[in-house]
């Protein structure tokens, strides 16, 4: 046994037991005859002391230590002279009677300490150092208790967590797949899942009634910021349920993992319908922790015989409370902000309501203060707030307008991280044009349910068609999404033809589960939560890379093992796979 | 919603209420004017009732269902008159009113029962109908309840479950990687990890303290009997134990297991060290659900001139009781038995002790009563009783003196099923010698500390040294192992030096985790069981495949989505691999 307690629980009811501790040391300071030591485990730090004029040469063995090492001392638990309030034991010190060397450590190539002296690249190549720091291991911790709890929650509930292969086939829509030589199968390969959709769909014909599984997930995607090539998602399937029923469920899981990990009672979440969520907030995962929602002001632009508005699809208005003070370079900030080429505005009007009553807008040559003041009552503003306004193509202005939200939401401090805000979005398109292609697509996945009442304008007006799809937005960020499936064969059949699949073509590609189907589907529907990003919203992480423990960089790199790596000559030959000649690539 | 009610929940006291029930149909009894349906879901069956007489339309309607469609029904809660005690639900009925047929079923290929008439291949082609089966889906059941509670012991612990990367290095040591060829990094490959070794390892070093993990893992071998490419590990490190503490807790886990899912109290588990389980069983895994343990009678056959024993390294002998009365037919089987080519004994000799006390044996030309008469002493053989003796090679007979005994053990029925018998094997030597080669391996793993007390041994006699290492074996099967790794580097140096590396060798193979262990590694030590042979001894099953939900066959496929399949080129392209043409292969 190395220790009888861990570095964070002795108290000051503990004072006077003999105590044997072990772990690394995180400082040391030497004040006159004395040596203090900062010994540190996960579970906390607690202070060694040792007296120079009561055991010199426990004392000299002290002074050798080096930052990092690994010991264990046995000692007495003493009420500390000067206490430190800060930590919950800075109450008591041991006074050390032996003290063994564990382990040596080299001098870390960056402090491990909260703030830490050490780079991003640094960092990851010693990840295990990184991962010593407090801040970084708490992230974990709080992933551990997110993951658990849901599994209690779920457990509750009757749900059944089952596994699903990680080695299956790969199938052609979607994402890339990673994919798996097979040596026993030479010229096959498998592929790893980009979701186990299929697999859990499969569980719920075997009757499995309510499945959950915290599931690693695989794309090979260019990674743009903040993904991962690996990734985990807590993946859910239920049977006969209707679209309440799943929200009702998952609406409960979240509150629950507010409550038992933040401390935080969540109220009901709202529900916003797809098209309310672009037309308020530009976005289909608004950031409801502010309102400036939008305003659309078209209809009070007209007939003034100015061109810009005129000629504009759509002309919407956010109204910034208290803005009017803005000075000119802040309203100049605000231009080139939506000028960036990824936001793309061609400009921005502003109409400034000033505390006096009076109104200022770089419209005013032409529009006189009357139809201002309309705008103004249309949006709500009150003296001194700031009316900004943008013109054009309704989505584009929407998506536009929905950006300079964020900023001055941010600008304002209106997004506080520990204020949190969620909503479901529900009641999504069924399906989405792709215009060059001139053919719909699937906006969820091809056995997503349309609304019952949308079903027979599948033949007239595909793209108005609802459905039963889902999105939990939390502070503006998807954190998971699902739906209601299709169990109706012949419904199904239906939407293979609006996708523009022939019937072949349906069976080649989803022929397998279209069998399974045949044998007794049950309505079903579900869910599937993004893990690393839940975790992220939970820790107030702006990118889900600290909640993985070792995460890869964007060149889909673990840079600390150094891995992908070249393999050998006969590892591919009884793979039956060569490299291509670099030439031919 | 679709259902007040599962069919598994209603009771006597539920009488009279109206219920809205959904599920399977599971068998349909017309009798007089009456139709009956056994509705059936995951949490059990309720019966439906249907008059002719009361509602003749409703009656047809239930008449045209088929097997495994799927209903919903509205009706009332009432008392059965003959009542079936088999089924929880026995005691009431359904009277419905309203049937709403929520989809159809073709046929099945096998029925949905406890005994079905699908055979193997059938079944697992037709996998998500055969997870309908309620044998089949309580096993999934049962892991899930496993996972749940080993999950739910260790959190109480304080292991955090930690995620380690599924993409990682290949490594050129130990069984066949699976690899995956990186399209952002051509030429490159990632591998699918064996175990989380390294990784967990690394989590200790950053102070991770107690980690757990039940994750998949993957290995590229040829699938014998009862192996899977994918299998489940509970995966388990701790800093600051030595082997007690580890033993202890694990112990405590796996009680915790039988407690809470078996409902079943096991006793503190012996521990064996792996010198006396080949001296007394012959195995690493010993059956100790009886004894019947080997007893070595070298010394007792000298002397008399039979050539067999007296040229052999060792002779031993297991007693089975109450066998004297076998007759000959019975002996000559168990002589075919240990002469199969599997086993490979030249022979097998008995001794009868008969109910009278008068002996019979093979070789009483050889030796005389008396000599028989100690033998039989020695084994403390009782009138009634038969020795069973082999002899040669001491290791090779141990073994096959081991496949007699468990035969014995079977044909005597002492293997029950539901006698939990738990055992930890200990001290397992550090160092196998490849006598082709000349080299000593690691047993475990290169990273295994050898007893502190046996250090000395590794200059002078490295065959002999013990390690920190330890099997958990149930009912004869190993469920885990571990060990208490190296945290000195000179240790581990020294290790390397044994196994015959170079120093070039080693820094290429294990450098990056030495690297890391420079930085303050702390004393540790871990196990990992095997989640699906785990199970399948609590649900009774001789193969793990039925612990699985989707399992994969012995050729590595999955015959039901029929994977690993081929790719496109456009694929292979981007990857930057292309398949061997067949004649190089």
């Amino acid at each position: 046994m190395y220790r009888t307690n861990t570095c964070g629980e002795l108290r000051l009811a503990d004072a006077n037991r003999e105590v044997t501790l072990a772990g690394w040391v995180s400082k040391i300071r030497r004040m006159g005859g004395m040596t203090f030591i900062d010994l540190r485990d996960r579970y906390g730090i607690t202070q060694l002391s040792f007296n120079q004029e009561v055991n010199h040469d426990l004392c000299e063995q002290a002074n050798k230590l080096g930052r990092e090492w690994v010991i264990q001392v046995t000692g007495r638990v003493m009420e500390r002279s000067s206490k430190n309030s800060n930590i919950p034991t800075g109450d008591i010190e041991i006074i050390v009677s032996e003290l063994n060397v564990l382990n040596s450590s080299k001098t870390p190539p960056f402090t491990i300490e909260t703030e830490t002296d050490g780079g991003d690249e640094l960092r990851m190549k010693y990840r295990y150092l990184d991962l010593r720091r407090n801040v970084v291991r708490k992230n974990l911790e709080l992933r551990h208790r997110m993951a658990f709890e849901t599994r209690s929650y779920l457990n509750e509930k009757n749900f059944m967590e089952v596994e699903t292969p990680v080695l299956i086939g790969s199938t052609p829509e979607g994402a890339r797949d990673f994919v798996v030589p097979s040596r026993m199968n030479q010229g096959e390969f498998y592929a790893l899942p980009q979701s186990p959709q299929l697999f859990k769909q499969l569980l719920m014909v075997s009757g499995f009634d309510r499945y959950f599984q915290i599931v690693k997930c695989f794309r090979d995607e260019d990674l743009r910021a903040d993904r991962q090539p690996e990734f985990t998602q807590i993946d859910c399937e239920m049977s006969f349920v209707d679209q309440n029923d799943v929200l009702n469920l998952f609406e409960g899981l979240t509150k629950h993992l507010f409550k038992t990990i933040k401390g935080v009672d969540i109220p009901d979440f709202p529900r916003i319908s797809y098209a309310d969520a672009m037309k308020f907030y530009g976005s289909d995962k608004p950031d409801t922790r502010f309102e400036m929602r939008f305003t659309e002001i078209k209809e009070l632009t007209a007939g003034v015989g100015f061109g810009i508005f005129d000629s504009s699809e759509y002309v919407g208005a956010i109204c910034a409370e208290g803005c009017a003070s803005y000075t000119r370079k802040q309203v100049d900030e605000l231009t080139d902000f939506v000028k960036r080429p990824q936001i793309g505005a061609l400009g921005l009007i502003y109409v400034r309501y000033n505390e006096d009553g009076s109104i200022k807008s770089s419209v005013d040559k032409f529009y006189n203060e009357e139809i201002l003041k309309k705008w103004l009552v249309k949006c709500n503003a009150k003296p001194g707030d700031l009316l900004l306004v943008l013109a054009g193509e309704t989505e584009k202005t929407q998506k536009q307008l929905n950006e300079l939200r964020l900023e001055m939401g941010t600008r304002l401090g209106l997004r506080d991280k520990e204020n949190y805000k969620c909503l479901w979005v529900v009641d999504f398109p069924l399906l989405e044009k792709d215009e060059e292609l001139g053919r719909f697509f699937a906006k969820h996945h091809p056995f997503t349910s349309p609304k019952a009442e949308d079903i027979a304008l599948l033949d007239s007006d595909a793209g108005a068609v609802r459905a039963n799809a889902y999105d939990l937005v939390i502070n503006g960020v998807e954190i998971g999404g699902g739906s209601i499936r299709i169990h109706d064969s012949s419904l199904q059949k239906k939407m293979f033809t609006v996708l523009g699949f022939t019937d072949e073509q349906a069976e080649a590609q989803f022929g397998f589960l279209m069998k399974a189907f045949q044998y007794g589907a049950p309505p079903h529907g579900g869910i599937a939560f993004g893990l690393d990003r839940f975790v992220s919203i939970f820790a107030g992480l702006d990118s889900i890379r600290d909640t993985i423990a070792f995460p890869k960089n964007t060149a889909g790199r673990d840079v600390m093992i150094d891995a992908p790596s070249t393999v050998t000559i006969e590892q591919l030959d009884e793979l039956g796979i060569m490299l291509k000649p670099a030439e031919s690539n």
